[in-house]
């Protein structure tokens, strides 16, 4: 799936003025172009309603690159892959134009024929335009073609079948790489390495020695201009279904016969079919819904969700969820998975905790100390790295017992240079690696696995708000854990 | 075994004007007491030749402790608990005389007739001194009697028996300390509580998981002024018999019932036995002799062995062992246990490395990098710590594998508050604690294998010299581990 020579196509973005575009896909293929991962033979078609000019566009382009640039020329040189094409969904002629501009910047570029659709932009023209790229012939080409869609796929399951259907008229599952970028963050990426290329981990990694599996993402940032999107989505929809599950199938799966896409793939659909399927009541025990209320956050006051002109004053919607999830399967048997994630909480990080069952016998019971549960904590962000709790001996001569950590640190040792989600994923689908993209079977077993939560929901008006700004959610959220004996770490 | 009040004590240590005594014993004792760990209520008495006076002695305590003071009133209330008596080991008297200050001082410090006889000394003397201990009523008292032996205790297996013979005739088993400072490292200490209080690495700790097990301890000097002693010990008495293969016992054996004194050493004492006894030929095969020619450490010409003015100029004496120690038993049966010792080496350092086997499917085979053997370093000196070396992926958007390392540095975090090794063992003893000094059984089962050991190298000449000094030893014991399959780490 690597590449030796550099990987070549037009790329077709679809809301190049949207904000997406601006902080993440522009500056990514920057810096693929600035680390010579991709050489010349490319050109950006950015896609949008605006009536913007190609210097314009390229000037947009300049102000969103992050990287420290050397010289203007160089700069130049490569915001002269950039091409705008004002655009309207809805009309013919727009799409016979740009048919007409990618043919131009193929044969000027060398792109061999290469295509990339990235389709940046309000969900509800995800369908229509999979269809115009397929009706009006931009398809047809000598080279690859593929549909790059950003979340959300759907609101539930049987919307994302809908959406699914319509881009399947167009394109087929090989030719769709569904963004979840999660999937591209670099310690997201190494669950699989520190599993399977380790001798030591992956004996351990069942219901023998693993008492319960913890993965928390939490942001300290509320919805902010998002209100009236989240308003529909929540945090269920709009974290659990797609970064939490798939964490838990990278965390659950078993290790694959090889390290293909379509292994991994099949792993991880595995996995996600194994997820002990909820009902309306199991759901109220083992889910916890939170929407914040007003609280501080570093010293500052800050409103509660309700308070958002954009967000009903008596909203329902959850900005907080935790949950158990069950995996009936051999390895996991009995071993829950708990998530959870929510806004306005203490700190923003995302981090996987696996607590190791205790000793058969603890030898050093009767001594003084605290013996710590072993942890292998593996942290996502802002910090990048590993972390294994364990107890060893204080050094004072006695025979107490201390926790002590063995740390590995990844964005100390290699800081800023760590390429961004996007960059990677971009990279990926450019070179035809869909691995860290979302195979629609991945989606659907998600989409059904939440609709039967928000579905329970629905069905019952919350006690909102439930957890102050500033917190780490409900009080609900740390009893799902102590009924089982466990707790957040 | 652990006391809320301050231990009580005469303690008399034969050999007092000797380097141990001022190098270890009076700055060890400072320590504690300077940290609390020992009150009021005890005495030194200093015994040894010299016509040294009670001001002069404390003179030489004061002069070898390294604690920072901060008053001349604190040094003067320490040293003012030790007293001097000068010694013939020969004269009946001698022993009266100390006899009645040991039983002054008892009354003057309130020490309950505890008293520690420590035997820093030429081992020639111990059996006598101990006899007359005996003989002169020395043992007499209310209070607890403990005699503290320093190594070598014996040359082999017969004359340690001999000694051990001696020495029981005046005390119990029980009332013996066999000093092994090693036991009083920190991180030596630490290797019990790595494996049994941790959840993780017990599972491991077997022959399933682990393939071979390497112990080193290096040193970067040659034999200084020691170099008659040397001759007749080297290498393998000086440091096989006593610190490697305890270590090797301490890595090797069963979690014991509890971790008592009794329970822990009969631990050892079963892993001991379970070593597989070497013969003649085995020997040959299995241990690698060293001896030291001119070289260069840190940049200077350093002489060899055999040019030092006390060896002989034809000496067989080795300075360096490796050895493949195999364990029969049901945990290691098919696990090597390499050890390696000695002089004029590379650097300074004592580690163990545990090296796990590979996984039984490496998926990662065809990618990129190099995917290293997982490891779990344990580094007894000069650094303390742990390093758990494993593999995951390279920062780079690539799926290249890298080495990483999990570190937890005891002393970068505890610095010099690290208790000295005699600190604790003293302390231990004033404590009635024996768990980490070595029971008869473990001195014979050591020298009944390092005996068929020397029988061996005696009966053949040596090609010495055949390693440069700064070198890591002769390429045999490289060799040694190439057969299997292994290198030194």
């Amino acid at each position: 799936m690597e590449t030796t020579t550099y990987p070549k196509a037009v790329i077709v973005i679809f809301g190049a003025t949207g904000d997406l575009a601006k902080r993440k896909l522009y500056p990514s293929i920057h810096r693929l172009f600035n680390n010579n991962q991709i050489g010349d033979e490319f050109a950006v078609i950015g896609v949008a309603r605006r009536p913007w000019t190609n210097d314009l566009f390229r000037e947009k382009v300049k102000e969103s690159i992050q990287t420290p640039i050397t010289t203007d020329e160089e700069i130049d040189s490569f915001t002269s892959h950039f091409y705008y094409h004002p655009f309207d969904v809805t009309d013919k002629s727009s799409f016979q134009d740009l048919m007409s501009l990618m043919n131009d910047l193929d044969g000027q570029y060398r792109t061999e024929g290469n295509r990339m659709f990235y389709l940046a932009m309000a969900p509800e023209f995800f369908g229509t335009i999979a269809q115009n790229i397929q009706e009006y012939g931009l398809k047809e080409t000598n080279g690859w073609t593929r549909l790059v869609i950003e979340k959300p796929f759907g609101h539930n399951f049987e919307s994302a079948k809908k959406l699914n259907d319509e881009l399947r008229e167009a394109f087929d599952e090989k030719q769709i790489y569904r963004i979840d970028h999660y999937l591209g963050k670099e310690m997201v990426q190494n669950i699989e390495v520190i599993r399977f290329a380790n001798a030591i981990f992956e004996h351990l990694w069942n219901n023998r020695f693993i008492s319960n599996i913890q993965i928390t993402s939490s942001e300290l940032l509320g919805v902010e201009d998002r209100g009236k999107y989240y308003e529909s989505s929540g945090a269920l929809r709009d974290m659990v279904q797609n970064h939490m599950l798939q964490m838990v199938a990278l965390l659950a799966m078993e290790p694959p016969i090889k390290l293909t896409t379509d292994e991994v793939r099949s792993e991880k659909v595995k996995a996600l079919r194994s997820i002990r399927p909820l009902t309306k009541q199991s759901t109220f025990d083992h889910f916890v819904r939170g929407q914040y209320g007003k609280g501080e956050i570093e010293e500052e006051h800050v409103d509660g969700y309700r308070e958002d002109p954009n967000v009903d004053s008596e909203s329902n919607t959850e900005t907080f969820v935790a949950g158990k999830i069950m995996i009936d399967n051999y390895r996991w048997a009995g071993v829950p998975f708990y998530i959870r994630t929510g806004k306005r909480m203490k700190e923003k990080l995302t981090k996987i905790v696996v607590e190791f069952k205790d000793l058969p016998m603890n030898l050093y019971n009767n001594g003084s100390g605290k013996k710590q549960t072993n942890l292998l904590v593996i942290h996502i962000q802002p910090d990048e790295g590993i972390t294994l709790h364990l107890n060893a001996k204080q050094s004072d001569g006695t025979r107490t017992i201390i926790p002590i950590q063995l740390d590995y640190c990844n964005n100390c040792i290699n800081g800023i240079n760590t390429p961004e989600a996007y960059e990677k994923l971009i990279y990926d689908c450019m070179n035809g690696d869909a691995t860290n993209f979302t195979h629609w079977d991945e989606v659907a077993l998600s989409w059904q696995f939440v609709d039967t939560i928000s579905k329970a929901w629905e069905s019952q008006k919350a006690e909102f708000p439930n957890y102050t700004s500033g917190s780490m959610g409900p009080d609900d959220a740390d009893k799902l854990l102590e009924k089982d004996g466990f707790n957040w770490w």
